[in-house]
């Protein structure tokens, strides 16, 4: 049985009579080619990405799963049409709280036409995309049994400032109850999802090392996507956290220059991403310290 | 006495009743304040970035010495101006090979006015600084004592493309004779000038260290310089080749964000630049069997 993605934060929904990818049970997402040539585009990535040994096996991991392409019903109704058929990224995770993280100060490249460049431009002014390098595109955050998911409107998240972004990307790791309100999250879990040997930090890491390097693709309005799952994290399950590379439908060749737009990107991410993770620490030293005086003041009332 | 720089590649130079910059013979390069804001942000960045205790000690060196303003009788004519006091960086070269590179894939900034912004973006299009991040701005390189320097006009670098970029820091380090038209430059000299401990590629790499973490400010149109002595550096002289940046009359601040724009750029740099270093390096070593072989051939011949 195919059905809408429940765990969708960004793109196209396969909603009132819209077009939009759809999936199934056994783990896979189905995305419909649009009219134009991007589902061709993506679709040519995907192949050329599969077959290119020039691709470190440590790098395809960031990359969702390609099962080639199917002939579906369209989701709004038009019949027919062709989809590509990858890995559902939210297949293996019950209440993932996810963020969909447009990569680069720039969404169009030089061989676009001439209105895609003034469009995406204006965007690209609009939001955080010039200012940070990278701009969120949608994202969905779990509270608990109670309230469910912190999921903000398209319009809120594409008006986020960067001050925004920085408490967004607090929020997204926060215990705190009603997260979605709340102007002081209190970072609790950004040691184990943002840092840690397999936590998001070291991921990006490894990407941006092979950004400094590969000259295959320019990735041109493509997203990270980070996702986790708050219950299997507390009950220390593995894997803590993914990241996760979607939207190809803007790739266009590196011819022997590397991703410079991305990577840029990429690093500015990065730092945000280990700031919050070392204000995070000290922190914990803070409390932890706060503790210990405690406990000398209540020793030394005893003594004395 | 003042004078115009003999070495200066790329700007205004102060020829023709032009304003430009001026050199003593001190050490000091004297560039005028200009009508509108740039003279004053210059001065701005360099007052704060002298003053400025978290820049570490090891990239101060990558910036000229700032000895402060001074009124001085502009080279057009128009009377008495302040000009920046700084260091002239091409002092203590006598035939120095020189390349400024303009670094960013976007030379503009968010907070610029609207003709500005429009102004930039049409040049950085028509340039290599959207599929580089990257722009040569003006080079010269010493050839020999008959020939002097290779310094090929500003619309024939204006209009390099990513190709003419790559030969281009090909021939900077080359030692064949009439490196302007040869096409297949020798890289004699990469080894030294771009490898080594103190070559190029250690302090670009130093530099994105630095850029990596600094969120103090945003280096738009900002060039770094290359320069080195073909003489000095083929008699063993130190420093081999220095890397400096230069122009700062449109650093904003950065607000707790990376220079995106500028990591992603130089990293590009760097990688053409190690891309050079590799191939020279392999052939170096192609040489040596091509050398090895022939000697076995010629021992063979004798032997049998």
């Amino acid at each position: 049985m195919l059905q809408v993605p429940e765990h969708q934060v960004a793109g196209h929904r396969a909603i009132n009579g819209n077009l939009g990818p759809v999936i199934d049970n056994s783990g896979r997402f189905y995305k419909p080619f649009l009219d134009d040539e991007r589902g061709s585009t993506e679709l040519a990535f995907y192949k050329s990405f599969c077959s290119d040994t020039r691709v470190p096996d440590h790098i395809r991991r960031f990359f969702p799963v390609f099962y080639g392409t199917q002939d579906l019903e369209a989701s709004d109704g038009s019949g027919f049409r062709p989809h590509l058929v990858l890995q559902d990224l939210a297949s293996n995770h019950r209440n993932p709280s996810i963020m969909d993280v447009k990569i680069g100060s720039r969404t169009w490249y030089p061989e676009a036409s001439e209105d895609y460049i003034q469009k995406c431009l204006e965007k690209d002014r609009k939001t955080t995309t010039v200012s940070l390098g990278f701009r969120i595109s949608g994202l969905q955050i779990y509270e608990s049994k109670e309230s469910g998911f912190w999921k903000p409107e398209k319009k809120q998240v594409q008006s986020f400032t960067a001050d925004n972004v920085r408490l967004v990307l607090r929020k997204f790791v926060s215990s705190n109850s009603s997260i979605g309100s709340n102007e002081n999250p209190d970072c609790f879990l950004a040691p184990i999802v943002y840092g840690g040997s397999a936590g998001i930090l070291e991921q990006l890491l490894e990407l941006k090392a092979w950004f400094e390097d590969q000259t295959i693709y320019h990735f041109h309005s493509c997203s990270v996507l980070i996702l986790f799952d708050k219950e299997s994290v507390l009950k220390g399950r593995t894997p803590v956290a993914e990241v996760k590379l979607i939207d190809f439908a803007h790739v266009v060749e590196g011819r022997d220059v590397i991703d410079h737009n991305f990577l840029g990107g990429l690093c500015s991410l990065i730092k945000f991403v280990s700031e919050i993770l070392s204000s995070s620490k000290e922190s914990s030293i803070k409390a932890c310290f706060t503790e210990l005086e405690k406990k000398c003041y209540c020793t030394n009332n005893g003594n004395y």
